[in-house]
């Protein structure tokens, strides 16, 4: 067995749709970046590669590459599925925690967790996803970004 | 075996006493929130959900319940344990930081170790904290408030 | 098998080297702190004595302490390998992250995984070093500090 961990943090902009584990999301702000933006999928690709000692989703989807510009992260989360499965492992479990001071993620956990489920081809009970606010302190209390934090356990196949 | 993280955040305000990890630590401030806040305790009940893919403590325990209000958060714990075995899993091992500029926990942490190692029915071995300043920098570093992280293994009974 | 977490941050300031994963980096700043402040090697040890549940850095190695004045991190790594290993315990993997706006560490990752791998009698596919900057946001966007976190899973010898 074998343990990852992922961290990401985007900007919150205004004339951006924001994206979070997979799911569209109603808010007047979205994240800033490269591609979509999803800090949770991003948090956790990077969490399986660490996991398997493969670099970082920077290594894989360089932010220069114009082939990932505004790419939905579901795109890259399959292909990090796929790394996995080469190298012979699949999930255990997976746990994630969303730090967003704005909007409520409550709503859409369970709908996140089946996309991404789906995508990892385990069941739902396997991905885990929780949400937090950070008390109005930080930059994501202040609105100004949010962050991610996934943990996964992978076993040999 | 089941990975799961844990990550919580309170504001430091006058008018409030500190409870970390079970203990009351004498300070000239406390943590704000609707339960007594005990940042560590949420932390640790977080990772124990995140990893049984239960949700998190917001779901569990929400904040404008008034069953929750000034709570001690030893009694969550206890439940979020019972929760767990319900589940047919037991705590392999926690571990967990908290990231606090002052005061210093050092001296408390054999005796926060001892509270939550009895809540969760487990050797003491099994239950590691610790502390760490962030060397005067951000929200923790200006004293503003307290954050906590944890990550726990759990085993089938 | 036990699992354990690090966080550690350092600040950074005119003056000093900056050495990050046990490789020494050429930037404008450096971190610091009473040792190297080798914010990476500081969280892989934490990581490794949380697992283990015997306290932290902070307790093993004093600040106040002028034996670890301005010592190379890489020494204070072998002694909590030297620890873990008398404990009974082995690296089964470790996986980390390091907030970093500048300067870019992907050219030094593999070097730090190599000199990290061999003080822990590891091979090296079992370390997993990861970088990203935060946004420019907080104290790491900001460029006043850089924060790292790390994960391991050790397993009975
Ligand atoms: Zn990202
Ligand atoms: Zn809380
Ligand atoms: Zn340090």
């Amino acid at each position: 067995m074998r343990v990852g961990i992922g961290y990401d943090v985007h900007k919150l902009v205004e004339g951006r749709e924001l994206f979070i584990g997979g799911v569209k999301i109603e808010h007047e702000k979205g994240l800033l970046g490269h591609s979509d933006a999803d800090v949770l999928i991003h948090a956790i690709m990077d969490s399986i590669l660490g996991a398997l000692a493969l670099r970082d989703i920077g290594y894989h989807f360089p932010d220069n590459d114009n082939d990932y510009k505004d790419i939905d992260s579901k795109v890259l989360l399959k292909r990090v599925y796929e790394i996995m499965i080469k190298e012979g492992y699949e999930i255990s479990n997976i746990d994630t925690v969303v730090a967003c001071e704005r909007p409520k993620l409550s709503p859409h956990i369970d709908e996140m967790r089946r996309v991404i489920a789906e995508i990892l081809k385990t069941d739902i009970s396997n991905i885990s996803i929780k949400a937090t606010t950070t008390e109005k302190l930080g930059f994501v209390g202040r609105e100004e970004g949010i962050s991610s934090q996934a943990i996964c356990l992978l076993k040999r196949k």
